[in-house]
């Protein structure tokens, strides 16, 4: 995944030359925090948030010109950069969004942390039950029923807790991948305990076909 | 994961007598766009950003009381919900942060998006190697040379790609979670994967064991 598809490119932005108390109407109404400054070629010149119009505010600050950051104080991505980077990026500034640039120096979007939070939202609420179902169908010729029973075996085996596959199936279907990984103590336990419960369905095949 | 282990307990609050221009200075030197407003118990009574500053400013409101939202328009979240919430809860509302409360409706304090991003870039950058690794020491009797080729031949198979063994072992080295999840096309599509070369593993380790 690339910046740009990422970004959002309907962004809001300003000029340095505008009036200062507009923009902080305009912050207010439309409730955004950052926005790039460009020109009228849309090439990036300075930086804004709504904790320098306070500072602009209480100094009488006419236009935008006078609060803004300048370009070596901002943190920019360009468009054909990896979305790791710009999350990366976000993280370790702290930042609300940054701004997204082609070759030409040119804003051409943003990333903006809320839209961050929304790609890891939807994958942290991917319902285990679909992992489940993905493994179902390349474990060819093992049925769902012989994956729930050896998931419950695997559960007992592991947490002594006593659970029926029924009860393994239950949990499956309102457990979310951010859930399981939260429960099983992190990502590579979450996996090793899928593993463990494929190796045992295979063996469990490998062991019929035996008799 | 709970709320209170997700919180930042060390957070800025302000009164609802405070001065406004001292807040609006207190905000940028301490660089916080949110604030929740609690009383002398410290228990929530309003919830004020940098945006409602910068309102209050223009409007010469002297103090926060005359810019602070009331609390039927806060989202917030209590200490004992689940971490899950309070991401779901940041993502729907797009908030900066969420303040927790105790029982007893006191603010203890406060979920930022930061902490969320962090939270969740640490998983991303989990190394795909770590996962391998995980999976070798779960799949006794398997070798890591053994699920190397495995990995090679699986991947050949799939993407028709040529890459050795060596090449495979040298690309999980470098490649996180979060970019393995991206290339290979969703978490499901990941994990299939995995449990693919986990079945190719188990079935040479069978193959060998019979001749």
């Amino acid at each position: 995944m690339r910046v740009k598809e990422l970004m959002d490119s309907n962004f809001n932005y300003v000029l340095a030359a505008d009036d200062l108390i507009e923009v902080s109407i305009n912050m207010e109404n439309h409730r955004f925090f950052t926005a790039p400054v460009v020109d009228d070629n849309k090439k990036l010149v300075g930086w804004i948030t709504s904790l320098d119009i306070t500072r602009g505010l209480r100094e009488n600050v006419s236009t935008i010109e006078g609060i803004m950051h300048s370009t070596d104080e901002i943190i920019s991505i360009n468009a054909n950069e990896t979305a790791r980077l710009a999350v990366l990026k976000t993280s370790e500034y702290k930042l609300l969004s940054i701004p997204v640039l082609n070759d030409d120096n040119q804003v051409v979007g943003v990333v903006k942390f809320s839209d961050i939070l929304n790609t890891f939202s939807k994958l942290y609420e991917i319902k285990v039950y679909k992992i489940f179902k993905a493994m179902e169908s390349e474990l060819k010729g093992v049925s769902w029923d012989e994956l729930m029973e050896a998931s419950a075996i695997v559960t007992r085996r592991r947490t002594g807790k006593k659970v029926t596959a029924e009860q393994y199936e239950n949990n499956i279907h309102n457990a979310t991948f951010g859930e399981a990984i939260w429960a099983t103590g992190g990502l590579e336990k979450f996996f090793v305990g899928l593993i463990a419960i494929g190796e045992l369905v295979l063996a469990r095949k490998v062991g019929n076909a035996r008799k």
